[in-house]
């Protein structure tokens, strides 16, 4: 609990087994990071399976088949599913499931945009957040992997996006690259002012991935039957102790508005969907995504706190070895 | 703000003025008092056109007729509207809009479980809370005149309902009379505990008219893909200052909770459909409800009060003319 520490993890040294019949054994390239993470450690969600001391840390990761006696994963097969942190796997493809990419992908995109975390923002912008053309949208946590495609997409629905984000390097990007009408800064600005100002007609939908004071205030400012997606509360999941809500819930009863969490699970069976509608948009370049590549093993939790600092820009990855 | 206090409000006498053509003059015989008063008092809640000082306190009663140059209305008439908290009062019929009330109706009836409270108690069940048959449903403020026609109608829909209520003999009432299947008294008993008792399966949908400490209970124990029904929080209606709102919030994000506001003005154009369901089961004993009413015109600051203390037991009316 609290801050993430080096020392709450333990580094083991430990023999490749050798594979049997059936088995492949997997080279990890790269990890990604997820905000959810700390939640998992520290057992609160229940979404997923507990995890012990000593387990292995779960986490999603690609990686290369290295060795194989599997015909459906020959060597040289790139592929992709809860590898865990761990520079070598060993696998039947079914006792830890994985899915096979297409050679010439685009490894990073993939973890990213086109992964869980563009399946995140498409369903929850899209199914949990309702836009309409001439909505508009704010978004917290807006320069992280989900904030900033949820706040393409609005655009691509006709929305008018305000995003709010912590200092000047990513609101410059967010404005000048991912096209959002306006940015708050709330390292450095008052955030319920600012809405005020950047949204003249309140928000009909806002993409929280934050919580905390932020969704605080942007509950000051909720138009009638407005929508608060609510994606995750990275402002406390760090806290030792749970930290208290807003103090202005009731504006969602005179303003009639929903507040709906949801966690991308549910929506697995409709992945296909999502992930033509975003290479397309990625290929037109509708949808721009930033990587924020880290490297080497010994970084993982490190690169991890990256996430409850606010220091990554875009989607956390780390390089665990050099892909071919 | 804070507490509500007699020396809030100036009692005014006044001559009743002569009525023109067109117009009637209504004596008012009973005055609905409602935990949303206090928020219309500070102007808390834009739904309704804001309150200056020296303005007559807004509020349904019901009234009849004692003089009439109207044909629409003559002397006798029976009538409701947003009379105000007045003795008599004159209109044409449109600039204060009232509704002409069957001369054989029970008005105490018609002013609660008939009228705004019931109405509230069916949309928000039906429409907000979508109730199953077997699902759970629990319901704050349970004793009081929403509060306990919610429960009943998720009866009627085959639900298991646990209500929160204070002090015994509001929770006797409840169990023995309106036929709850369990029932917590929140003033002595520790309400999250209780919860995890008498919903041994979580909730499915809580309708909560109260806020504070005791949304923060339920939301321990919600259950996947479950309601909030936002009606209001009588928890808070008096304090001066903002309270800090649930610290368990992100339950909504881990079960893929919804909580929702709503303001009953929305489903009026609805309201036939909701007086008829609602006059049937009363008629055939599905749906019992209490009156609280005190009496005189003085007594209104103090009898508003009762709602925010918890005094009253079911729809709190106040007398000030005896009915013919």
């Amino acid at each position: 609990k609290g801050d993430l520490k080096q020392s709450d993890f333990r580094m083991v040294d430990a023999e490749i087994p050798a594979i049997a019949n059936g088995e492949v054994l997997i080279q990890t390239l790269y990890l990604a990071l997820e905000p959810a993470m700390k939640g998992w450690m520290e057992n609160r969600a229940d979404y997923v399976s507990p995890l012990e001391i000593g387990d292995v840390m779960r986490g999603y990761g690609t990686g290369r088949v290295i060795e194989s006696r599997n015909d459906r994963l020959p060597t040289g097969t790139i592929v992709g599913g809860s590898l865990g942190w761990q520079e070598y796997v060993v696998t039947d493809g079914k006792s830890l499931p994985v899915n096979v990419l297409p050679n010439d992908i685009d490894t990073p995109a993939a973890m990213g945009v086109l992964g869980v975390t563009g399946l995140t923002a498409y369903f929850g912008m899209l199914e949990i957040g309702k836009p309409k053309a001439g909505d508009t949208v704010l978004v917290s946590g807006a320069a992280g992997a989900t904030g900033s495609v949820v706040g393409q997409i609005a655009k691509l629905k006709g929305c008018r996006v305000v995003g709010i984000a912590g200092g000047p390097e990513k609101c410059a990007w967010l404005k000048d690259v991912a096209g959002f009408d306006a940015v708050i800064d709330y390292k450095n600005e008052n955030v319920s002012e600012q809405i005020a100002i950047h949204c003249p007609d309140k928000w009909d939908v806002f993409f929280d991935n934050v919580g905390g004071p932020i969704l605080e205030a942007a509950l000051n400012h909720l138009n009638l039957y407005s929508r608060v997606v609510m994606c995750g509360g990275i402002a406390n999941y760090n806290n030792t102790e749970a930290s208290p809500g807003p103090n202005n819930l009731m504006n969602l009863v005179t303003n009639r508005g929903r507040m709906q969490g949801f966690i991308i699970l549910d929506y697995l069976p409709r992945a296909m969907e999502a992930i033509e509608a975003l290479m397309g948009w990625v290929a037109s370049g509708d949808i721009i995504y930033q990587v924020d590549m880290q490297e080497g093993f010994d970084n993982i939790p490190r690169t991890l706190q990256r996430l409850y600092t606010g220091e990554n820009l875009g989607k956390q990855l780390l390089k665990i070895a050099d892909p071919v």
